[in-house]
This record gives C-alpha cells, sequence and structure tokens, in this order.
C-alpha cells in the first residue's frame, strides 16, 4: 500500500479477544463484535492492553488481522497494537498491518528490560521504522506505565517527532495521570494526536486539544462515549461525562478484562465469550450477576450486540 | 526422547547472546561462548534476562537451539528459558526445547498483565504442562519479581509441585531478598532445586541445603564461581564468597548487560560482542575501558576464551 493515511480521531476500543473452549482465538466472534462497534461509530484498536494481546501469539495476530481485513472490515478504521518485546516480533507484526493497509499502529515499548533509558527507547522505534520502511507506516505510541512499567516520556516523543514527523503521529495515554496527558497537550506538536485512555479524561482532552479517547470501556459504552466526543462542545457536556464515569466506575470494581468479558457474554447471550486466558482468570457467575445487575440498574444496555 | 534427565545442580550461566552489525543473533558466536562456559563446569541457561532472551523471537531461539544442539553441545547441560507472554509462544518454545533433549527449561510467568492471581498462574503453567505433554518435560521457575513484576509466590510453588511433582522440580530465586529464597529453602519439598539468582548468596544457599546458581556474572566469572560451589564446606569458603562478590560489585557498577558483553568483547578480542538489542544501549568506550581497567587491577582475566 503506498497510499497516506489520514490521522485518527475519535473514540476508539481495544477490541476484546474472544477465545473458544480450547483458548484458541475465535475469528467469527471477533469480526463479529469490530463490526458492531463500528456501527457505533467506535475505531478498531484490536490488540491492545484489554484485547489481552500479550497473551497472543505474532502468528495468531496475524491470523486475525487477516481474517478481519478480509472479512470486509475496512482497515483505515484499524489501529493494531504491534509493539512486542521482541525487535524483530515488532517489525513483522508491524510491517503485516502496514501491508493490510491499516491506517495506524498502537505502539508499545519493549516492555520486559526495566530501567531502560530514552536512547534505547527511541533506537527501539527508529529500527521498526527504518526495518518496516513503509510511508504508509502511522505510528501512536502507546504510554501504559502502570501495565507495561517501561514509560514513554515527554522529551522521548519530541524526539521521535522531530526524526520522523510522518510516521510517529499521536500517543495514546494510558498513565491515569492527567497531569501527565495535559503536559503533553500543551506541548503542541503539530497535528500530533493525543488520546487520554479512559474516557474519564474525555471532556478535558478535548477542551484541551486532544483527538479523542481509547479505552477498554468502549467495548461495552461505545455510543455514550462516542457521542461525548461529538457533544463535547455542549451544554450538557459534564452530565455526558458523569454517566460515562458512572458506568465506568461500575466496571472497574471488578478485573477490567474478565467483566468487560463478562458483559459481552450477557449481552451477547454467548457464554463463551467469557473465557480469557491465562494468567486471566474469568468472573465467577455470582460476580459476573452482580456487576450485570448493577449496570442494568443504571439503565445500562449493548443496544444491536450479538 | 523419552529418557528422563536428571535435575540440574551446580552453576549455570545465562548466557550472553551476540549479535551482528544488522542486531542479527550470531549462532557461531555462540557457540564457542558455550563451549568455553562448559569447559568451565557451567551449564548453560540460554535464553535468559541477561541473553536479552525477551528481545529474540521465538523463531530466533529456535534457530539457536537447533544451532546449539546440531553443533555437538549437549543439551543435558541445557535449561534454555522458555516462558514467553504468550501461552502458545510458551507452548512451541518448550515442546521444541524438550524434543532437543534439553534437561530443563527455565520458565518465566507471563510477565504483561500486573496484579495477576496464583490462580491465573497456576493455569498459565498447567496449561503449558498439559499441552507439551512429555514426561521428559522439566521445568524450573523463574522468580526474577524486580524485572517481569510478576512474581512467583511459595504458595503457587508448593501447588505447582503437588500437581505436577515430576515436572516442577526446581526455582531459579532472582528476587534479590534472600528471605525469601530462605523460606523456599527451609519448606524442604522433596529433591526440588533452588538456585539463587546471585552468586552473592551462594555460600548461604548451598548451607541451606540448595541446588547451586544460576548467576549473570557466571559469564565472565565462572570458574571462580563453581569454585565456590565445590568447596562451600571448606575452611576457605567464606573467602571464595568475598572474592566473588568483589568481582561482582564492580561489575554491577555498570548496567549489567552491556557491561557483561563489553567484558566479553575485551577477552574475546571480538568487538562485535559488544553489541546489545534495543532498549538496551552499549557502554560506551571509556566507561568499558573503565571496568576492563578496575577488573584487571583485581587479577580478573577470562583464560581460555575467545
Amino acid at each position: 500500500m503506498s497510499s497516506i493515511p489520514e490521522r485518527f480521531s475519535g473514540v476508539l476500543s481495544p477490541v476484546v479477544t474472544p477465545f473458544n473452549k480450547h483458548l484458541g482465538p475465535d475469528a467469527d466472534r471477533l469480526i463479529s463484535q469490530c463490526q458492531w462497534l463500528l456501527s457505533q461509530n467506535v475505531g478498531l484498536a484490536v490488540f491492545g492492553t484489554n484485547s489481552e494481546a500479550n497473551s497472543l501469539s505474532v502468528e495468531e495476530k496475524i491470523a486475525l488481522l487477516d481474517r478481519l481485513v478480509g472479512s470486509g472490515i475496512d482497515p483505515l478504521r484499524m489501529m493494531p497494537g504491534t509493539g512486542c518485546c521482541a525487535l524483530m516480533d515488532s517489525v513483522r507484526l508491524t510491517a503485516h498491518a502496514v501491508q493490510l493497509g491499516c491506517a495506524g499502529t498502537l505502539m508499545l515499548p519493549p516492555f520486559y528490560y526495566k530501567g531502560v533509558s530514552d536512547d534505547g527507547l527511541f533506537r527501539s522505534y527508529a529500527e521498526i521504522i527504518e526495518r518496516v520502511g513503509s510511508i504508509a507506516l502511522r505510528i501512536y505510541l502507546y504510554h501504559i506505565p502502570p501495565i507495561a512499567q517501561v514509560g514513554i516520556s515527554l522529551d522521548l516523543i519530541e524526539r521521535l517527532i522531530k526524526a520522523y514527523p510522518d510516521t510517529v503521529v499521536g500517543i495514546k495515554d494510558s498513565s491515569g495521570d492527567w497531569n501527565n496527558t495535559q503536559s503533553m497537550l500543551r506541548r503542541q506538536w503539530d497535528d500530533f494526536r493525543i488520546f487520554c485512555g479512559s474516557e474519564t479524561f474525555l471532556l478535558q482532552t478535548m477542551q484541551g486539544g486532544g483527538a479523542g479517547c481509547i479505552s477498554a470501556t468502549a467495548n461495552v459504552n461505545p455510543a455514550a462515549i462516542h457521542e461525548l466526543y461529538t457533544e463535547w462542545q455542549s451544554e450538557n457536556a459534564g452530565e455526558l461525562q458523569q454517566d460515562l464515569d458512572n458506568i465506568r466506575d461500575q466496571v472497574m470494581a471488578y478485573p477490567m478484562i474478565p467483566a468487560l468479558k463478562s458483559l459481552v457474554a450477557h449481552f451477547t447471550g454467548q457464554p463463551e465469550w467469557a473465557i480469557v486466558r491465562p494468567p486471566l482468570v474469568e468472573l465467577d457467575a455470582t460476580r459476573s450477576n452482580e456487576l450485570v445487575d448493577s449496570l442494568k440498574r443504571s439503565g445500562f444496555s449493548m443496544p444491536g450486540l450479538g
């Protein structure tokens, strides 16, 4: 592909990955889920943290990407996660996403070795960019220190933008630290797309000139999150934000990925959706029902799903 | 292979992995290094943390294993690291090591997702064991919370030993916390092999009934570490321990992996040895010379290397 994809804005979901009872990825179910998310105006950050991406092998991710694009899902709405621990894995997966025409890739730094320098991380991203060697490559950096432990500093972002202004085009900030997102927004890097990693910060992010959010909860509450994205300048934006926070707080009272999958299982009527890969563990039936009941009392549903 | 390998004891080295200037693994150089380590009575924990194992893809590790065994290196002296983030990667690499006849594998828990439960980690190890499905599989657990962040609790060890007594046969404790090693030793699990992750604790580990150590510094100081392993009951064991600590402290004043590779580069006369993969960064010449000079003043050398 030699076309230059547009930069992302709006709401994207790190799509949860369905498994069968043998713990293999279920491509058909993933395709349906992606189609539903697109119908809710939410883009597809497949292979994010909440997709259990790092419990999938590169081969499994490549096979799923092929199936998604092969099924007619628009790669221009896709921002797969492609950052792995091993340089050659990141290169291979990223190159494959670019070949399929994905409009962007969300890229973790290599996350096993701790206490690494900005020089080392710069070199890591630079090697991937040079080896993929495509003008169609668009990288959104993925800053998630609570989980990856290896973070992306403001200086590193600036250095990458300077070296690769047409390739390093955005970031997802999942630090959970509004001060960090705000510091990035204040740098006003030219057309650099800043996404908050939780809709909790969506209104503030939009007010600060950000591009949107990429949030786990967009798996289950996409329409409402997208509504705040489009309505952030309206009078009732504060109220919309409160409604989002209310739903999110209820989900976050449980382990995030099992909780999201429980909800999808319930609202699709497909119990297999609840399956997670180790090292994660499913919610038990009691807690799962508790979560569903609590959300239903808030008027929550997932219309059109399943 | 259906033969039952003996359990390990002694000193093993997480062998540093050589790269060429294109950052590809250099199998020939690795073979030479392994041969030298064996000549120093040190076993081969290839693909450990200090091997930059988590900067290598599964394909690269399989290719290197094939070359090592193909070159005549005894797989009964090999304990490759085979624990990856993704279940299927761990299964594939572990099965390959078993097929080649490796006497053990050193297995990290999946390390991306944090705050996971013992239930989830048990299930992860159990899935790997069941899927590899070989009576020749011997797993040494790898506890290294400072880097993996995901640790292995005493309860988890006990549960795994109970479920798989002939498969889960040992642990490397790289917590850096002697109290943890001591707590494990005191449980006196039947013929369970406990290795400290640093020779700093070798004498104490042997006195407590442990099996030996698997230490980064065994890449450069193998003979002296092995000497303490054989002489731990002798009168001068305390002195030998002090000598080891003196060398280790000097190396640890630098980033560990670049420092080890600098030393191998110097003492082999092969500057390519200094190359590291991102996100690591080489020691610069000044610091590298400083380290070499400091060690030489302590009478350090690497006889027979190169």
